[in-house]
């Protein structure tokens, strides 16, 4: 066997991840690209297989090309381990090849002895630090390689300070130092029955044999367990010089990134100190420097420093995050990494690099987040108030955005506030179809029950409005109105604010600041639509959602709710007559009443799309949704209606279901009051016709709700075709139109063969087919779904990103199926997954034709769906 | 072309339905096994489709082979057509392949004329009955052939009676039809322009002609396009010989059953009338003789008629219902078809013919409709008593049975009632878990809400109690305490009695009579368990129901729930107890008072089932089910629970859902509540234990329901291994057992390969299947199904019988990724479908192991699962 057991860091590298870790193949690459990183090397993962393999121990070879490892790093450093005057210190870590919590990490300033410490002490000037180094060493190396008790060295600490009546480490001398180092040996012999090992190379083996060993290490062993990794890989070893930043005004340590990751301006930003160890920058004891003046203080090192980070930056291709250690004048880089960013500045840092040609097109647009475009959509808080203002509860971040406002706890209060000039935020344990004025009144919604999918948190999305859902630490008072929280109470108009994108609820009034879409925002989109192939539509139910949509660059409405449009203030009285009425004339002269109003509202809307596509879907919810069921309004109702509130009261009861969700709703409706289904149809087509009279081209898709069976979709479509039919001959035109389903129902993806002969489209409803899939009722599965995904026996909330291995399944089904009939059957899917970029992949790869989400997540799902083209092209 | 165009009867066969339309292959069959039909022919379905080719002609062979046809009749029968002294009379009937409404029917007494009426008279020798059979003729004729009016001839018949003072047709005298038929062939000229066609010959071919054309009348074309026939088939002809049982004291007619029709003795059973015609035995003016006096009136034709009953019994292998006539002398049989029969005789008949060799076993199983058993195992109604009773509504047959009681509408006074010793009808809006107490008090059980699969359903045909569900016209006061239907008013304590088999509510007591399990009843089971090959569970929740199903045969439990358990009047303070709970101590304090009652239920229920398998379910339902709702019953659990009713409010609030069925309830209780696992476990455990040590040997599978991730299984399969494990430790014994899942959620079935990586047996719920398959709440499709089986969007009520199509795709698909993960792995049924012959039939296809069904469906089951056998080995 002549296998190579380690590897100097110019020897390896990146694609050699699975033999020497991703820590040491990364170092290697740095090596490799001409950075000055300390020198090391690393033992290789195969070198740990052949430990175990042989009994746990380091063969002679191992223990032969280690020690040539240690020859090549005294040559390159000039420093000698172990050495009077200028000792090699070196730091010992573990890196596997995926990196695993667990495991022993690290073991610093190995190479320290009685001898070495004053040769540290001596070229540092530095004799508080070296002894300081040399004990944290020794308690290191024991705890870590030895498993002897921490508390054992802290307690000789302790003793120290209370002896000399120290508040802090910082105030023990030298002196005490040397002393604590000599407790430390004597704690060591007690515990090992041996002295603190002085030879450097003993240190060296056995700490790299303690890596080894903690590779089977019962905590790592389970992590493995759990997340299914291979227990034979071994992890590697990764040796390497110490460099300090603390030898004199030659010296110095800082952070740095390649740009600025708050803006994403093209300019090294950082800061550094002189004369100071990494650890000096975090304590803040110090003030750093800026990293442009390091420029007047060490120019040629300054010079290095930028051409090297621009060179990191060409080679990783993205701006870096870099620590860096100035040694007597020496530059060393000890770690680069993708810099963390924000929102705008990841926008900007890829549009820039394209522009300067260190990236493609492709490459920009798979480096932002497709979620975080939100951060760019919203108002924010303004940072400076908001670092003042005081948090009092968490919740759910439902709908991204910062609101500050006065609390009202009745959508009526909110809107009468809202008309007074309030800014008003709507508190509610949950919200219901009749709060939606309130919701659109108000400036942000808080509600103490629900999930990411709740009613409030749908709405509030659709709205582009900031919400936090579910937060149930806020017991809400709905009859005294008022909220408490942890002792503190809230009344009706006292001030709060929302971050509906951390969840967050503060106390009082915090700043806000308008978001402002920048030019490479622009460009972005404009690479991202020129890349997917799939389509992006939005869902909106008025002009005004319309227009926010088609200017976040919506190609279409892919799902367009009546219902909304029927809890309009004017309205409802009719729609309660309709739903009240005993007989079929009484109900048909109620939605004579609803007909005109619901023609108008398509005929804004048509305007708005100019053009582009329209699926309208009928009325959906179960018709009790719209009767009151407060006491005061149901006497209010039944004096309008002039029956007897007894009365009213056993109709409201009688409409009442058990589970509303599987109830009498949606297509269902339409079976049973074909009348409702005939106006809708009516509305839509004579708007239609109206608009086009106007010279805009419509072509309307009318969408069945909730079909289940080929039957019903037949029966259905039999009443709507018949009304178009109507209106286009009393109209004398023709038009073109679409009569398709929502694909929501589990039994219609398993029989979408034989709705596809009824239906011109699908459009996948995945809340629905999630929640009837799984058995979840989105607005109580709040009450165990967080145990669920604590518990990880769920990977994600499935209302949130779509279920691809279960719920996926029907989608792919009814894709297969409905295609399989219908060859060019057009399938889009609309609700909640259509903006979430995973289940946009997902939506990608089984080949939909588009996805409809609310107004403000259409460019995220335009940046998605690009990524997903990318993505599935290689 | 040479192609027939005309059979005689005895040309033709039973085989021959397509050439020969069904009635005229049934003649020819009847002809060729020798029974003394009237003779006569059939022209084909091709001379149909002929006649159209030809521009509606008949051609000159086809009249050719007509007129041949007609002299073979001539020849058989001695008569001539329009003979003045013996006249040949026909009947011209249409006979599709496919029994057809809306085409022409039948025309009688073709043949006569103003010459062979005066025959018909002569040989009759009733004057009045030829002149009146002549007059319906020229009617019938008119209208059938040439479309004229009816209201014409019925004018003239009115004003005939009323010019003479007659009430009825009957006091018609012979002067007066004959003047009638004067005045019918006027309004035939009239109409026509023709005389009536005193031809016999013109006449047949004008009406066969006239059938052809029916074919095509918008009637039928609409039958055939609704129903996917095939308009090209084509409809037979059949021309038969009329004979008469009026002729005198030699002749007669009469209908029987070659068995008694209600018992099932072999003993012929029917009446006949001397010198009448069919209508007059159906009119009920004179009194008709007992089959058995034809003995002594006519022994030879009763002795040939007793021959050809047994030679027809034993070519049809079935009991026969026979319509016959004897003209002068000669027998006749004019019809022969199964006879319907009770469930009863049926039974019997089957059995017998087993042992009379006439039919084998698996011809006896396939005999009896599986659903009809149900009418042996429950008491009946009186029928004599019944006839007697006010029928005052009509629900859903939920649970077949019949009962008599006062009417109570709670289940508290239920309870009480029948302590006194009252017999008990519960009448409820619906009922929920809070009333199983009361149900058990009740002799049956009434609602207007809900559907076949509703709680009172479900639970009544557990109980094998009397139910009628979903009885939408009556209206239930449960404040009030009374309920009314059709102004009519009933209070506590009115007696009332349901037929559960029916749907039907009577108004006050019906006598009852008690089901006796005849040898027969045996003797079929014995065949039918020696040739299913699936297995029939009970689900039972008590030593009482176990019973009962062991008694019907079933060969273990299926589904044992354990929350009825929990409803126990001593248990539900605990229950609510351990709901209430703040910590998991206290919630564990209250568990360890149900814990040894749960255990002695399973050791009841495991010593009655001696060793058979026992499947238990962990608790099912939401926890809020078990918490109070009235005001009162509030008011009294706070005392007890010491907190304040306003705080008990509240946490009833929290708990409750918006849509219970899909929400914390099943095994997500066993996520968040792990100790009610471990409790159940471990009464199940112990239990079991205890029982196999008094030497009955006990494997107890655990059911945990509602699975829909293979995280959630593992999870909480591990909570109840460990709690076994931790039983049989303390116990030091070692016991079998098994840990399984129900497949009920969709997603269950669309990722059971996965699933059956935990679990050890599935039990399908197809019921909940249904539910979220179909999105369909059972307690609320109540509002709709009705009008989707009227409109025929629904075939049938898939909570009824499984929707082989859809939910069926999910049973198939967990079946087949199950048993890929685990060959051997067992799966059933529990729930509704378990005991419905059509799903039994499918889950046998799709090769589940067994089903389980409630006690009295067990039978049921048995021999629904022996035919499907038989049916599949074909």
């Amino acid at each position: 066997m002549d296998k190579k057991w380690v590897y100097l860091f110019k020897e390896g590298e990146a694609s050699k991840k699975p033999l020497l870790g991703g820590k040491g193949a990364n170092l290697a690459e740095m090596s490799n690209i001409g950075l000055p990183v300390p020198p090391g090397f690393t033992v290789t993962t195969e070198a740990c297989t052949e430990f175990y393999n042989v009994g746990e121990k380091l063969s002679d070879e191992m223990i032969e090309e280690i020690y040539r490892g240690m020859k090549d790093i005294e040559n390159q450093t000039g420093k000698k381990f172990g050495d009077l005057e200028s000792p090699l210190l070196v730091s010992v870590r573990s890196g596997a090849a995926i990196s695993m919590p667990g495991m022993m990490d690290t073991i610093l300033n190995l190479g320290l002895n009685d001898d070495s410490v004053i040769g540290l002490s001596k070229s540092t000037e530095n004799e508080r630090f070296a002894y300081d180094s040399y004990r944290r060493f020794i308690q290191m190396f024991s705890d870590v390689v030895l498993e002897i008790p921490k508390y054992l060295f802290e307690n000789v600490m302790d003793d120290f300070k209370e002896n000399n009546n120290y508040e802090n480490d910082t105030e023990l001398t030298p002196e005490n130092l040397k002393d604590i180092v000599n407790e430390f040996k004597n704690i060591y012999r007690e515990e090992t029955g041996k002295d603190f090992p002085q030879d450097p190379k003993e240190q060296l083996l056995m700490a790299i044999e303690a890596v080894f060993k903690s590779w089977n290490n019962p905590r790592a062993i389970s992590y493995r367990n759990i997340h299914e990794l291979d227990h034979k890989m071994g992890t590697a070893v990764n040796v390497q010089s110490m460099v300090f930043g603390n030898m004199g005004d030659t010296s110095g340590t800082g952070v740095a990134f390649t740009r600025n990751p708050a803006t994403g301006e093209k300019k090294l930003f950082g800061e550094f100190l002189i004369n100071a160890q990494g650890e000096d920058v975090v304590a803040g004891i110090r003030t750093p420097k800026d990293i442009q003046e390091l420029k007047d203080i060490m120019p040629d090192v300054f010079n290095q420093f930028k051409e090297t980070c621009e060179k990191l930056e060409y080679h990783y291709k993205d701006m870096q995050d870099i620590e860096f250690t100035i040694e007597k004048g020496k530059l060393y880089f000890l770690q680069t990494r993708t810099g963390k960013r924000t929102a705008q500045a990841a926008l900007k840092v890829a549009v820039d690099m394209e522009i300067e040609e260190v990236i493609s097109v492709e490459e920009a647009l798979m480096r932002i987040e497709p979620k975080s475009l939100d951060q760019l959509l919203h108002p924010t808080f303004d940072s400076e108030t908001m670092e003042k203002a005081n948090p009092i509860a968490k919740g759910l971040p439902a709908s991204p955005g910062a609101a500050s406002g006065k609390v009202y706890f009745t959508a009526e209060k909110a809107v009468t506030a809202a008309k007074n000039g309030e800014d008003v935020i709507l508190v509610r344990k949950e919200t219901s179809p009749e709060d939606i004025e309130g919701m659109h009144a108000a400036k942000g919604i808080l509600t103490s029950r629900g999930g990411m999918t709740s009613h409030a948190a749908v709405v509030a999305r659709g709205m582009g409005k900031c919400c936090v859902a579910g937060c149930e630490s806020i017991k809400v008072n709905e009859e005294l109105k008022t909220f408490s929280v942890d002792g503190m109470k809230f009344n009706e108009g006292d001030m709060i604010s929302l971050d509906g994108t951390t969840g967050k609820v503060y106390e009082g009034k915090i700043k806000t600041v308008e978001p402002s879409l920048s030019g490479d925002f622009a460009k972005l989109m404009e690479w991202a639509d020129q890349t997917r192939t799939l389509g992006v539509r939005t869902n909106a139910d008025t002009p005004k959602d319309s227009n926010t949509a088609l200017k976040f660059g919506a190609e279409g409405i892919g799902l367009c709710r009546t219902e909304h449009m029927f809890f309009d203030e004017e309205r409802v009285p009719a729609v309660r007559r309709m739903i009240l009425a005993d007989t079929k004339e009484e109900r048909e002269k109620a939605l004579e009443i609803i007909l005109p109003m619901q023609k108008e509202d398509f005929i804004g809307i048509y305007k708005e799309m100019k053009g582009k596509p329209v699926t309208i879907r009928l009325l959906d919810p179960p018709l009790h949704e719209f009767l009151p069921h407060e006491e005061e309004d149901i006497k209010k109702l039944a004096e309008t209606m002039e029956v007897s509130v007894s009365k009213l009261k056993e109709i409201i009861n009688d409409l009442e279901e058990f589970n509303p969700m599987l109830g009498h709703r949606g297509c269902r409706l339409a079976v049973t009051y074909p009348e409702i289904a005939e106006m809708q149809t009516r509305a839509i087509m004579e708007a239609a016709v109206e608009v086009s009279e106007e010279g805009i081209s419509v072509k309307p898709e009318i969408m069945i709700p909730l079909v289940g069976m080929e039957e019903e979709m037949n029966f259905v479509k039999n009443i709507v075709k018949k009304t178009v039919e109507e209106v286009l001959e009393e109209k004398n035109v023709i038009l073109e139109y679409l009569i398709g389903t929502m694909i929501e129902i589990p039994r219609a993806s398993l029989i979408a063969d034989d709705i596809a002969k009824e239906a011109e489209f699908f459009s996948f409803g995945t809340n629905d087919l999630t929640q009837m899939g799984f058995g979840f009722s989105r607005d109580d599965a709040g009450k165990f779904i967080g145990e669920y995904l604590d518990k990880e026996i769920l990977p994600k909330d499935p209302f949130q990103s779509i279920d691809q291995k279960g719920i996926g399944k029907l989608v792919e089904m009814g894709v297969e199926l409905g295609r399989r009939t219908r060859p060019d059957l057009k399938i889009g899917v609309c609700g909640e997954h259509g903006g979430d970029p995973d289940s946009i992949d997902f939506f990608h790869r089984v080949g939909l034709d588009y996805v409809s989400c609310s107004p403000y997540r259409v460019p995220i799902a335009r940046l998605a769906a690009a990524q997903s083209a990318i993505r599935n092209r290689k």
